[in-house]
């Protein structure tokens, strides 16, 4: 049984108690929106911290040195900056890395053990060393500063993505902060995702809560069908708030996971809504599967389908699109028990295509959000996918990015 | 050693001895850019007929027909239309499909059991029967009618695909029409494309010379990564050279296959080349992985990822997006190794970025083809694999296809 979720007022990463984050502009993008490129998310108290980082080969200088670090149960700082991946920059990238860490290390009086990195931008240059060097003496620290770290780590993102929620009758917060538009598909369809909670939480447990949040909400994101060198899933937990620790199996551990999930599916499907260029968000839910994988194909699959996001696109009521998508998705279909529904309206019962009322379809379309419900009536597993329209501005966006 | 290949002016799917075509505007769209939809391809003699077909778990009805048909070989017509895929229109699309059949053999005075169909166009709508009737009726088969069934075919693409060669010192043609500009990628990324020769070939060989054609051409092409249900590649041999019969390891089985080969690569090229909004052919080739299997799958990734058709698109030299492709592509990688060339200028040694000309590489982007060559430096395995830019226009196109 499912719990209230109550969502913090202004939530954010520092909402939990004993966290401080700050932001500057360094200079490393030539211009951010809100002039802000360079942060810092720091806990009062030692945190037990794990992380899940990108299936990607070519893997980020900060996310080799992030894996290094994790997991650990002394995390005091995280570093992060945007305008600059440190991605396909070699050895070299990893010693920037490490330097960034190094540098906030001396200015927070941390060990540099202690200090986790990220970067998000553009693959292929170097980071600026000189002024993140300068831009990190500037960076002062608040306990509200989670909406300035926010916004220093967006790139192409049009709107900030913070939010930090409490299970009724629980008094430890989970917060997170995340960015990501582009470069953004399974696994880890993500960006850069900072998740903070003041509980007290068993290290092994904390892990496999991540997985499982992971699993259901960056997890099942698609915007692009790129997935990004740098994605980064951070859970950082100081303790601060005095329970007793939380391990597997108990009332506190479904609690704990249930505000993990809500945290992690809010900012999911803040990511999809502000995919690069989308005007919608789309949600394609997959019931009756055979297995769980396979409805998870499924639900990807077509949520992932260039031609399926155009069509949204344009309110085009082209559903043959969405089936053609499930059907090489490599789930189990049979064409002829398949039940296709567009935000409630059924187009398609058992195979055979409805009559509907095409007025009535563009409409739903044309909303700002669109729910696309396949039943494949042969089991009972399900799963649910977010993504976003594909808009001509997405190529603008893309075309002109590095230059 | 490769024998020197003629291709035949003008070249195309009648070029062979004994084949006519012909085709007629029946109104299944609302407008075609030749103004025709409806076409007949005809063969005076019965041929030795062998298909490939969609992996899509959902296949339209025309490919559920031919998959019943062939192989064969007493094939006579291929009857195809464009405007309606007659896909996910369940088992009264199939009688649709059988009845588009027998109104083409009745016409020609075949039996209908060797009557192929193929459909293109939107899914989920019934074939219009009493236009194909009437449409069937009007046709008149020319020797080189091959060209207005080429245009008969045509949906979104704006060019004719079509061609026909001939391995020097050999009688034999082997001739081709295809069309496909969105809903393409591997496997089988084509749409629909006829194949004939007027050789005389075994049916097992001529099964296995197709699968090797297309696994090294329609296999390797990728514009937005959606498979369409009505994928067909039909390869038909009448015979009428007079040649002695054509088997698996013989001189003229590797001049077959060579021929085969080229008309292949050629109309796959051509697809790629006019991708839905595509302004630029893209050739990725990878070199030194260490399977064909890694090779073909990081060439396809690479030309696949909408993050570098969207570079190339606007010119802008983001080559840590092909790095990234590559490095999420499942092929092995290790990134100190990778070099990377666009155009021939290297931009990546050792996995170390190069200084380079950014207007150079600028001016090469601009060009109407760019080459993508990534040697990973593991192995010999090579692949190349082709696509085309994404641009504004394509997702203009797919916003208001059926609408």
């Amino acid at each position: 049984m499912e719990a209230e979720i109550e969502f913090i007022p202004e939530g954010t990463v520092t909402s939990p108690k004993g966290f401080k984050a700050g932001a500057t502009f360094a200079g490393i993008k030539k211009k951010a929106k809100y002039n802000l490129d360079l942060g810092i998310l720091l806990s009062q108290a030692p945190c037990v911290t794990v992380g899940l980082f990108t299936s990607n080969r070519i893997k980020a200088a900060p996310v080799v040195l992030c894996q290094k670090r994790l997991p650990s149960k002394t995390t005091r700082v995280v570093v992060v900056n945007s305008g600059c991946a440190n991605a396909g920059t070699g050895e070299q990238g990893f010693c920037d890395a490490v330097g960034m860490a190094d540098l906030a290390a001396e200015r927070l009086g941390v060990s540099p053990d202690n200090v986790l990195v990220a970067s998000t931008g553009v693959i292929g240059q170097r980071l600026p060393m000189e002024l993140i060097r300068d831009g990190i003496k500037r960076i002062t620290l608040s306990a509200d500063g989670g909406h300035a770290l926010a916004k220093a780590m967006m790139t192409t993102d049009t709107v900030l993505k913070e939010v930090a929620v409490r299970v009724m009758g629980n008094k430890f917060i989970v917060g997170g902060v995340a960015k990501g538009s582009g470069m953004i598909h399974p696994q880890l369809g993500t960006l850069l995702c900072f998740l903070t909670t003041d509980a007290k939480v068993d290290i092994d447990f904390l892990a496999s809560a991540l997985k499982k949040a992971v699993d259901i909400s960056f997890n099942m994101v698609s915007i692009d069908g790129d997935t990004s060198p740098n994605d980064t899933v951070l859970l950082i937990a100081n303790g601060l708030v005095g329970n007793k620790i939380i391990r597997r199996k108990t009332r506190q551990a479904v609690a704990f996971q249930q505000a993990l999930n809500h945290t992690c599916i809010y900012l999911a499907k803040a990511i999809a809504r502000d995919g690069e260029g989308a005007s919608k968000l789309i949600a394609v839910t997959v019931t009756g599967a055979s297995s769980t994988g396979e409805a998870r194909s499924a639900a990807r699959t077509v949520v992932s389908s260039p031609l399926v996001k155009a069509a949204v696109h344009g309110s085009d009521p082209n559903w043959g699109r969405i089936i053609a998508a499930l059907g090489r998705s490599g789930a189990e279909v049979i064409e002829s028990k398949v039940d296709l529904y567009i935000s409630g309206i059924c187009l398609v019962e058992g195979g055979v295509p409805l009559p509907f009322n095409q007025e009535k379809v563009v409409a739903v379309l044309a909303s700002g959000e669109v729910s696309i419900d396949l039943n494949l009536n042969l089991g009972r597993a399900m799963a649910t996918a977010w993504g976003c329209d594909l808009s001509e501005e997405y190529v603008t966006i893309n075309s002109e990015y590095a230059t």
